[in-house]
């Protein structure tokens, strides 16, 4: 139900599936704008029946590619879409070029798919919370289907892509090398291998390597054993298609087992403490960063740091003393 | 001077270079000790003599391979090093790898080259706080060299490089797709490009890529255009001995330009920065977070939130309010 105080006419509109609020409030809540989580607050509510489904791989795994196909797909089920793209690894673009690419093709002109990038611009860390919230944005909006893709498997993509249900890892032939340094890191977080790029050279090997990797887990929470999608050069449109078609069956076939098990429940609790441990950072932390920067603060204490006047720990207990009241004022408003 | 109160048998130790009490507080820093961090910060007026020298780039691009070299073309010159090994791609394994590696080629016996590898367990986002400690501990203990090596150019590996002087960014050829994803940035850390395994194919295209991507830049601080240097295959003892040289000496060269221009003091400005930011986090936002996690509150938000009764920014306010008493008191201790 809609809280009467929280009706505003923008929270209406989202959830009445208008991409011009959904896109102001997203902007709003990159920029930090006051009321913009006031407003995902009150749209909490109305999420939790979207499915989230991550992508993430190095760049030039071809994963915009697949996001547009996987589109494609659901579309044809008559599925309505979200695409949100974000790429930690650039300071500048932030998700742009992932998202552009994914606009210039073919859904440019549907008004059933929602595409939009996040810039990492100031997230200092916080890059992650304005993912999910923007995931509840779309979910509030009432997109059937949320594709998450981000870059890489460092720490801050595993948080960003642990907003999904499900989590799609795409590798391609020819990352011999790679794979033995990330594995264990990604072995944690994929629920489906894709090979990419399958009719390259390399691609056989890199099976094997994923399938003794596999072998060597004893048992699978859920029994879900991570399946591998090899999926040809998109080039060959018939092997193409087939590769999509089995990955979007095996996405779904992995949010089934999520329902029949109680590891929806363990997810989903995960997801919890995360997003909690980020309003927990927005709350205490960036309001003092924040005043610490505008007021000049910050850089006459980096030079008292510097001087060896003072030290990292000791300037930030001082600063802690001064700002308590000012975040106990903050909980009032 | 040594603060007669902070004048501890291990900050005494550590000093005067004793590897042991170095090893036991980084390893106290990794988990959290109290006590820790009062030892870092009586260190720190003794830091700020080492020269920080950061190496990043993705898995297989043969850092460690270089960071063997750079050492024994310090040790030539009968410098000390300290070598911190960074996998923030890794949640298991830390630098383990990394900084075995190392140890296990020529230095191992060699008690003037101190290696450590820093795990991520508990990290949440704290690893860059923990590079920090890690290379004052170092400098402290009077290493003239510090390497930090690191895994890819995430923003969570930017914040770890962003403790070094001069940064190195080791590419390999072939990576053709992935130079675009990630030039911008990258364009902004790298003090110095190293093309590695140069006598492999590509490696006049990388070259030819990185040279119009600095073409673009209109004016470079400092007037430091950052050189690239091209390192052959380690097989052939001759040229990658002549490579690694010209690595050395370029590094060299960024640290003369920075004492020589008011660059040093902009970096040494940034990294005090991001240092204090940590430290707010360490002291705002750890023990809340801690305390959530043992007293099993965390898991009960967490399932309140799952079941709509409460949303995560609704939660965090109610618990910054019960919280703000225990900061309080932590911060008289």
């Amino acid at each position: 139900m809609v809280n009467p105080l929280d009706a505003t006419d923008v929270i209406l509109k989202i959830l009445a599936g208008e991409v011009r609020a959904a896109s102001r409030l997203i902007r709003n809540l990159e920029d930090k704008l006051p009321g913009a989580k006031a407003s995902v607050m009150a749209l909490f509510p109305h999420t939790g029946r979207a499915r989230i489904v991550g992508l993430t791989g190095a760049p030039g795994a071809g994963k915009s590619t697949l996001v547009d196909r996987m589109i494609s797909v659901s579309r044809k089920q008559s599925k309505t879409v979200g695409v949100l793209a974000v790429d930690p690894t650039s300071p500048f673009t932030g998700g742009a070029i992932l998202g552009d690419r994914v606009r210039m093709k073919s859904h440019g002109e549907d008004p059933d798919v929602f595409v939009r990038s996040l810039a990492t611009r100031g997230a200092l860390g916080g890059l992650s919370a304005a993912v999910g919230d923007a995931v509840h944005v779309m979910d509030a909006m009432g997109k059937d289907l949320i594709l998450v893709e981000t870059v890489g498997a460092g720490q801050q993509e595993v948080d960003i892509i642990n907003h999904s249900h499900t989590v799609i890892l795409v590798l391609t032939p020819g990352m011999g090398d790679e794979i033995q340094a990330i594995k264990a890191g990604v072995m944690e977080i994929a629920d489906i291998f894709v090979i990419n790029k399958a009719d390259r050279e390399g691609a056989g090997r890199l099976e094997n390597e994923l399938t003794s990797m596999l072998n060597m887990v004893s048992e699978f929470p859920g029994h879900w054993r991570p399946p591998i999608i090899k999926i040809g050069n998109a080039g060959d449109e018939e092997a193409f298609a087939r590769g999509v078609e089995n990955l979007a069956g095996a996405a779904e076939q992995h949010f089934q087992m999520l329902l029949n098990t109680k590891l929806m429940d363990e997810r989903m609790q995960r997801k919890a403490k995360m997003e909690l441990r980020e309003a927990l950072h927005h709350i205490l932390l960036d309001p003092v960063l924040n005043d610490l920067a505008e007021s000049g603060e910050m850089e006459r204490i980096a030079i008292r740091i510097m001087k060896k006047e003072t030290d990292p720990h000791r300037a930030s207990r001082e600063i802690t003393r001064k700002y308590l009241d000012n975040i106990q004022a903050s909980l009032r408003s």
